[in-house]
């Protein structure tokens, strides 16, 4: 029978462990007043926001810049049915002082995508939330 | 040099051929005014939508039936910068038919999560894109 112990809530520092562990994610967010999402590589600065490297002149920029997104990054394992996923909340803006760009240029993510006119994108750490699932196939 | 080629628009059949090969996918949708997303595992319907199961009463079930969502799953490989994503935009609607309930109950997909009280929800393939990345890293 299945438990209902097979989902976990993470706590913040346990969610900012995992989105450490892999290199792409999700914005999520509304183009055309229809919900999109977009995956990208990104990394995760020390204040715990998550920054990306898009085109200036991209659709992405134009959408999210100044407005509040969601971010999800996740791990599955189909063999046992089990998993995380984390999900940031919050304002997402264009990255326009040149020191933080000298910086994140240094240390921020790359794009595996081709990028001309490259800004980066930080999308700040208002709501963290994730869970685990630890498996129903195997919680009996 | 980065070459222009490490992106790749995929056709309707490339991208419902990848769909079928991955587990989990992402619903993403709008909860209190929010973008919001939330991994779940699912099956392709015959006719190509996306098939999802969840807990009748659950906050999925109340923020996306009867409305436009969009259904993100892709593969990514870091070691060459390379991966898929495939989005499908449609309405879902909880199947409420209950021939088709019964026929999703032998064809249609489990939860990996626990789920009382279970149906089906069902996202039309209204637009199905997608797209490839081919590694930036090795396009050189």
């Amino acid at each position: 029978m299945v438990q209902n112990d097979a989902f976990r809530a993470l706590d913040r520092q346990e969610c900012l462990r995992l989105l450490a562990k892999v290199p792409v994610g999700r914005v999520v967010y509304t183009r055309h007043a229809l919900p999109a999402v977009l995956p990208v590589n990104f990394t995760l600065d020390p204040d715990a926001s998550v920054v990306l490297r898009t085109s200036a002149a991209s659709d992405l920029v134009r959408a999210i810049d100044g407005v509040v997104v969601a971010f999800e990054a996740d791990e599955w394992h189909a063999a046992t049915q089990s998993g995380w996923s984390v999900v940031v909340t919050g304002q997402a803006a264009v990255v326009t002082d040149p020191a933080e760009h000298d910086r994140l240029s240094e240390s921020g993510p790359t794009s595996w995508m081709p990028i001309r006119d490259g800004v980066f994108v930080r999308i700040e750490p208002g709501m963290v939330t994730g869970r685990e699932v630890i498996g129903a196939r195997y919680s009996a």
